[in-house]
């Protein structure tokens, strides 16, 4: 069989594309920068959006539904928001098209131009507080713990897949809290909840942090992020929590009458993770073979393949058993597909189930079947092993389990041995060039120094850990003295 | 207690916006014609649009996500869409704001506007068709079974909320098959998908039916449809299902090779069902107290309200009461809330959770409690029973169960005593004035006869049943020969 990826290690960045491509995830579409996502991208998107919305909801969040679009006006109210985001997006002017005239399909009609534009949202905190406006008067109504699924635009001019793109899925919680304290702890709380579904369900390892100032929400008081390394030593921010202050409130004159009857302005928070992480889940774990998936996310948990011989009754009884065990593992929740479609060769389906990611595949050949095997095979490891046909029920679901944890080992082991703590400058540019990863050092606590730092290396500051260690240190680049370390990385 | 709702009987569309500001199911928003769907609201839709996933899946078909935006000349390819579709809808003309120079907030950079103008998809067929084009080669890649969720736009003059938005949530499903009759049989699966739907979830019964060709969608050769009837005798569309022959296949050039190696253009079908349902499953079923729901899509199915006395010891054994009621009920499935809120009287709540159309109220009253007993209520009837504690389980089981019946078949009563059969113009314009409802007449089949009668008395042909009857007759209005009788109402 021919290769049909690109090797990671010749060009990851190709790697990542082919790869997206060739296995079903997503392809590109004829509006620059927007991207389809196919139908197996998006069973994994919905894996992954439903055990977000369990845990949106245990933590006591209600979803709702906000316009997509925003009045340029609202854009300006918030200072710091309108200079960090609003400027590279969709405006809608007009509303209405007509016939050419002269015969050229539709064009834009000149009468229906809007009196004031409209943004399509490229996040939606402005619409929303001017929304909470009217739903908050007194401290009865709060917390207000809301969460919207939507799609955002972001004009961006260099777009990849899932990664970066112009349209793309995400949820956005905005809630509102009485008390500073109760926001900041919602801020932390949805943290927790993002870094743990990237490392129980994902299988990928998170750091934990808070980002600078630099690197701040427009808007926001703090920003809290999940920090994420890649295969190729690239970090990736995989979500992010805000706690807004009152920024917001004040902007859209959101006050609430306390318990002691002041009025007030209400504290908020915003947090989001988008279907980026589709791009982090494929980095972190995948190969030149394909996807890997973890299965706890991937749409088909389980393909069992026959190689029939001659014999029609052999042909029956592979059937039949695959019939059972198909019944037995769908009835304990496992997600399986039985594939003896006789157009394709076992061969051609063993490398495309390899390439889109199944964790566990089961061979039921003639010559084990007569012997009462069939033979299982992991994803995660390539490993292949004859297992008793009565112990596969017992055997894939442990298995399952066992791909799981064994993806997020692998992962965090990487993470482990590709995050370095280093002193001095020429070491920084040193393991940056040649290994990459995440770099522990001490930085002098400027967003001067932050920006050249960034300027002459591509490194940014990814997060201060949170529970970070009280270091006494010199900062690598000023040499100034600074009180802890902070992970520096290139990054997606 | 106040009333808070205007009464149906008085101004039935005061009486609709009302229910639907002030039982939380949708507010109005800064944007024009765009609403926001509220908490309430949404977890309607969830479970609406859950189970029909559920059945989509169930049917074959896969979800997937194609772009927000539609490139102008898109819409000019299926001559027949342009014309029916393609005019009132936002566009998008720029892609960047910047800094007003005269300190006014952001404008709109005049530099950054696009070659070509993109429109806010008011429905998917050209752009998922531009798509199919690269997806499908041969007959082994058919059929094609895509459904998407997503937000359409279309820009409405008049909206009113959830019936007619500028901004809607719905589906869309989009197939692609070899042959001609597959494509008409795939259309008419989904249409009886969306009416056991509206039959058995919504408990609303529809009739499944055809639109006339002055009806049809925009680029169909046949728009199959369901339509009910609303407590004012307005019929409202509730789901289309679209045969659309070649036409797209030859717009956008999709080819397939046949099993017998010619190129053949592909058949192509689309339906879609929106957040306009939960319009019609308001319209159905609700009264002036609020909304009923059926059980079955009812975010909250049961509410338990506490009356406490004095006696601290019989507070704790109504709050352990309601505990263990709870968990059983939920074991069992069923969506249930114990409301012992201190701040607000039981009949406030009662009140509370009639406007928010809670199918079963439990009350467990101290002095009912006293001897062993609880009374119960059901939303639809508004009768109340008392119920031993030890039944409480059981009963609210089966009266979910009885409300859901009740519901369908109350409203299919509503309907056949609102179906009126009428042979000659002047009956048919009484009844429309008198009764509404649905109406049965003869018609000469011709577009001119059926705008007429639309520009006389504001009534459309809302569909020419499925299994219809044929029998001879004379146009109600011209007097022509007729073969069949169709369905006339005034629609929303």
């Amino acid at each position: 069989m021919s290769k049909v990826l690109t090797n990671r290690g010749e060009d990851y960045a190709q790697w990542y594309n082919d790869l997206i491509l060739k296995s079903g995830l997503a392809d590109y579409s004829a509006v620059k920068g927007c991207m389809v996502i196919k139908p197996h991208g998006y069973a994994l998107w919905e894996h992954m959006r439903d055990e977000l919305d369990r845990q949106f909801k245990a933590t006591g969040h209600q979803n709702a539904y906000f316009p997509l679009f925003i009045p340029k006006s609202f854009l300006s109210r918030e200072a710091a928001h309108v200079e960090g985001f609003a400027k590279e997006c969709a405006v809608v002017t007009h509303y209405r098209l007509k016939n050419d005239p002269n015969g050229g399909g539709v064009i834009v009609d000149p009468e229906a131009k809007l009196e004031e534009e409209l943004i399509v949202r490229p996040t939606s905190e402005t619409i929303i507080w001017n929304t909470y406006k009217d739903w908050i008067q007194s401290y009865r109504d709060l917390p207000l713990l809301i969460n919207q699924w939507a799609n955002v635009v972001r004009w961006e001019m260099r777009t990849r897949l899932f990664l970066r793109t112009t349209e793309f899925l995400w949820q956005e919680g905005h809630t509102a809290h009485a008390t500073r304290e109760e926001a900041i702890d919602e801020t932390k709380k949805m943290l927790e909840v993002y870094a743990r579904f990237a490392e129980d369900f994902m299988a990928v390892p998170v750091v934990r942090g808070v980002k600078t100032a630099n690197e701040r929400f427009a808007g926001a008081e703090d920003t809290y992020c999940i920090e994420a390394l890649m295969q190729d030593g690239k970090a990736l921010q995989a979500g992010t929590s805000h706690f807004l202050g009152q920024n917001f409130a004040k902007a859209f004159d959101v006050k609430f009458s306390s318990k002691d009857n002041t009025q007030e302005y209400v504290w908020a928070t915003s947090w989001g993770v988008s279907t980026r992480l589709i791009g982090a889940l494929v980095m972190a774990h995948s190969d030149d073979s394909g996807l890997v998936l973890p299965p706890k996310l991937a749409p088909l948990q389980v393909v069992i393949v026959p190689i029939y011989n001659k014999d029609a009754a052999m042909r029956e009884k592979i059937d039949n058993l695959a019939g059972e065990l198909m019944a037995q593992l769908r009835k304990a929740n496992v997600r399986v597909k039985y594939d003896n479609d006789d157009n394709s060769r076992p061969g051609w389906k063993f490398a495309e189930y390899e390439l889109k990611g199944v964790p566990v595949r089961i061979v039921l050949g003639a010559r084990d079947v007569e012997n009462n095997l069939a033979e299982v095979a992991r994803r995660d490891t390539s490993a292949k092993f004859t297992c008793a046909l009565d112990a596969v029920y017992d055997t894939v679901q442990s298995l399952l389990e066992e791909i799981q944890v064994n993806l997020y080992q692998r992962a965090l082991q990487f993470r482990d041995s590709n995050t370095h703590q280093v002193d001095t400058w020429d070491e920084f540019v040193k393991t940056l060039d040649e290994k990459g990863g995440f770099i522990s050092a001490h930085w002098d606590g400027t967003g001067e120094t932050e920006e050249k730092i960034k300027e002459m290396t591509k490194a940014t500051i990814r997060c201060i850990p949170l529970g970070n260690k009280q270091e006494a240190g010199k900062c690598i680049l000023t040499g100034k003295p600074s009180g802890q370390r902070v992970l520096f990385a290139r990054a997606y």
